[in-house]
C-alpha cells in the first residue's frame, strides 16, 4: 500500500478514484465538475499541459490553468493530479498538484523520468501505448532509482490493428503487474476505448480483475469538450459509473469512498 | 437470448460456463474432469482435432477421442463442445458434440464457415487473433447467411507486440459487440493470457464487463497436459474460479449454475 | 533452386514474375491481360475462388472461371496460378492450374496444408497477415511433411496499427527467410500496400533485398476491378514496373525474362 | 532538396550516407571508425546521450563524449550527427554536432520538438516505433511550425508481433512519405532489423524504393559494442554495404559519394 498523503493511500482495500477533466478549459467547467464529484472521488484530474498530435490544436491552458486549479482547491480541498510533459514544467506544476502524471507518449522520456525521481510527489506513470511490460517496469525503475518510490502504474490501453476502439485495454497486464510488482496499478478506461459508451463496463472489468484504482474523464457537456470529446462521460454517467463500480468492488472484497 | 437445447440457453441472466480439456487425451483424464465438473458447468470442452503450429506435435485423438466423448456422455449427460477444423470433420463430430467450435486460426476459413451455415448445431466462433471486429462480425455473417442463426461469438485474445502474455484479451471488443449485435459473446481467458496464474482474474473481468459466458481449460494434472499446459487450471483452481466468478456475476445482476 | 516445370524454375538468378488478375472476371478481361503480358511474365495469376471478408460480395467465378483459364491457356500456353480455399477445390483446380496458391487467411488451415502435401503441384504459400516467421515455416512444414517439397514462400505484408497502407511489407522477413531456409521466397507488393501508387517502388525494394520473385495484380481497367481495385496496376504501369524491376535485378546480379 | 551545409544536401540524386557508432565509447573506437569511413560517408554518427530501457545500463558518455567528437572533427572535418533526449542538452550538443537527432522514443516528446523548432540545425526525426504516418508528419510539423524547416524524416522500423527481428522496416511508409511530403526521407536498417546479417540487404531495399539516405551502425569490434552489439556491422562489412548500395543506387538513377 502506497501512502499519497495523510488521508489517502492506494493499493489497499479501498479503490482510488481519480476523475475529472481531460483538459482544464475554464473555471466554470472545473467548478461544475468538482461541485458534482468532490465528495465522490479521491483525486481530481485537471491537466493543463496537453500532448497533442498536432501543433495546431489546443495545447492546454498552461499556467493559467494552474491558477484555475488553485482556485478550485481553495474551495474544495480535493487532491489534484496533472500531467508534466517536460522537466521545465515540474517546479510550477508541483506548487499546485498533489500528484504528477507522466503520459503515455512520455513513458520513454527518460530524462523526464530521472527528474521526477528527485521529486517528492507521487507519480502516476502511464504505460506507453506500445510499451512492453518489461519496458513499463523499467520506466518506473528510472523514477525509483533516482529516489522517488511513490510510483503508481497506469494501464491505459495499447495500440492494435483494429480501429473500432481507440486502443485495446490490456487487463492481462494489470493482473500480471499485480503479481510481479508491489507498485499500485490503476486503469484508465477512457483512453483505452476512446468511446464513452464503453467506459463504464471497462471500469467494472478493471476493478474485477484487481486494479487498485481508476482514472476517468468526464465533462459537464461532453460533446463540447475541447479534447477527447468522444470519450468524456457526462457527470450523470460518471455518477452511474461510480454506483456500478462500487458493486463490483464489493464482490472482490474492496470498496470505494 | 439464444437457445442451445431444451435446458440451456446463452445471453440471458445466466452465465454460460464451458470448461474442460484443451485436448481429449484419455478416458481417465476426461473422467477425472467430468466427475469434478459435471454439476458445476454447462458444457464440457473436449477437443479431438487440434490445430497445432507444428505438424510434428500431437494433433489430437481424432475419432478415437470422439468415442471417449461418447462414453463420457453416456454416464454424465453433460452437453459437449468440440472443434472442427475442416468441412470433412463436420458429419462425424456432429454425431457426438452438442456445440461445434471454430478456432481462431479458422475464423477466416470461409468455406468451413459456409458449411457450418448449413448445420443445425450451435457454433462457437472464436475471433481470429488478428481479426478486426468488423471481420469477426462478417465471419459470423458467413455462417448466418447460409442458414444457421445459432452463432456465439468468442473473444480469446489478440496478438500484440508484448510476449509477457500469450495474447491480449480485448474486453473493449466484448463490450462493443454487446452493443452492436444481439449475438451472445463469451470469453476464453485461458488462451488470452496463456498463463494459469492470470486466468481467474481475467474471467472475473470478462463477467464484470458483460460477457455472456466463459470457456476455461483445466486438467487433472495441469503440468502433464499434452497441449497448452501453461494455461490449464487444476481442478481445484477451477473450483475456486467458479466461486469467485459467481460473486462478480451477482454484482452485475447475473448468476451461474 | 526449385524446378516448377520443364522450362521454369525459381530461386536461381532469374526472377520469377507472376502477374495477372486478382480475380478472373471475364474472358475479355483475361484476354486483355494475357495478350499484353504473356511474353513478359512467367506465370499468369488467375484466381477464381476468392476469400472475401463479407459473404455478400463477389466470391469468384468458380468453375466457370476455370473454363476461362482453360481457354486462355489453349491460346497462350502461359503457366497459371490460382488459389485453393478448401480441400474440395484441389482436384478441379489441379486440372487447370500449374501452381496452387494458399492465401494469407488460410496459412493456418492445417487440413488444407496437409492435403496439399499430397499434391504434385508447386504451392505458393502466402504468409498469414499476423503469422510469425516460425509459424510461416511450420505451415510450409505441414505441406512438406506430407510429401510435397515444392513450396514457394510468399511475403505479402503483415497487419499493423497504421491504416495508411493496407499492410506493412516485411522485407526483413524476406532477408531472414533467405538465410534460414532454402525454399524460394517471393513477394506480393500489391496486397502489402493496397495502393497502386506504391506497388512499383516496393517491387523494386523486394528484388533489391533478394526476393526470388514477385506477384503483381493488374487489370485492363483498374478502377473497374471487382476486387481490390485500389491496388491493381494498369497494364501500362505493369509494363513500367517490369522495366524498372529489370534494372534493379541487374544491380544485384539477377535478371527477369 | 534540403541543404545541410555548404557542401552537403539531401533529397537530390545523391544518397546521403550517415554511419558510425551507436554510442561514442572512446577516442580509440571513434578514431578507428572515422579513419576507415571519413572519405566514404557524408556524416558521422556519434551519439553520447543514449535512451536505454534500463536505468542500470550504460547511458552514454555525455559531455565527455562530445569532447571526443570535437577531437575527431579537428582531424577529419567530417560532419557529425548526435541525439538529443532533452531540451537541456540542445545548447551543448549544438556546439559540437552538425545535425541533431530525435530518437524513436522521443518522437512524441512535443516540448523537445518545439525547442528544436527554434534551432538552426538540421534535425533527423526518427519515426516512433508505433507511430502512424500521420503522427510522424505531425511531429515534423511541431518542429517546422516553430521555425525550423530543416527536417529529415527517418524510418527505423515499427514494432510488430514477431520477435524474429527487432522491428519491422516499413518501406511502404518510405514510398508513401516520398509521395505526400517534400521532406527528405532516410532509413535506418540497423535498428529496423537488429541483426547485422540483415542490414545490408535492407539498406539495398531502402535505396531501391526511393529513400534519400541511410543511417548505419558500425563498430571496429562489433561484438564488443557496449550498446546494440547485435546490429553493428564490422568496418569491413560496412565497406561491402557501401559497394552494394552504390550499384542499387545507380539502378534507380542515383549515386553515393
Amino acid at each position: 500500500m502506497l501512502k499519497l498523503n495523510d488521508q489517502l493511500s492506494v493499493g489497499g482495500s479501498r479503490i482510488l478514484i481519480i476523475a475529472g477533466a481531460c483538459a482544464v478549459e475554464s473555471l466554470t467547467q472545473m467548478k461544475s465538475i468538482v461541485e458534482f464529484l468532490h465528495n465522490k472521488i479521491d483525486v481530481l484530474r485537471c491537466c493543463v499541459f496537453k500532448p497533442r498530435t498536432s501543433p495546431h490544436t489546443f495545447q492546454g491552458l498552461g499556467v493559467v490553468g494552474l491558477q484555475i486549479v488553485e482556485q478550485i482547491q481553495q474551495t474544495y480541498k480535493v487532491p489534484t493530479i496533472t500531467e508534466v510533459m517536460d522537466i521545465s514544467q515540474i517546479p510550477i506544476v508541483s506548487q499546485y498538484a498533489d500528484i504528477l502524471q507522466v503520459g503515455s507518449r512520455n513513458m520513454h522520456n527518460f530524462e523526464l523520468l530521472k527528474a521526477l525521481g528527485t521529486s517528492k510527489k507521487p507519480i502516476v506513470l502511464k504505460r506507453g501505448f506500445a510499451a512492453t511490460i518489461e519496458e513499463f517496469l523499467m520506466a518506473a525503475e528510472y523514477i525509483k532509482s533516482f529516489g522517488n518510490d511513490k510510483v503508481i502504474l497506469c494501464e491505459r490501453g495499447i495500440r492494435s490493428f483494429d480501429s473500432s476502439t481507440r486502443n485495446v485495454l490490456d487487463l492481462g497486464a494489470v493482473v500480471l503487474l499485480k503479481k510481479i510488482t508491489n507498485m499500485p496499478v490503476i486503469v484508465d478506461p477512457s483512453h483505452a476505448c476512446g468511446r464513452r459508451d464503453l467506459v463504464t463496463d471497462l471500469a467494472k472489468a478493471a476493478i474485477a480483475c484487481g486494479a487498485d484504482g481508476l482514472i476517468i474523464e468526464c465533462h459537464p457537456e461532453p460533446d463540447l469538450s475541447i479534447t477527447d470529446a468522444a470519450q468524456a462521460l457526462s457527470l450523470e454517467d460518471m455518477g452511474i459509473l461510480l454506483t456500478k463500480v462500487k458493486l463490483v468492488a464489493e464482490s472482490v472484497g474492496r470498496h470505494i469512498c
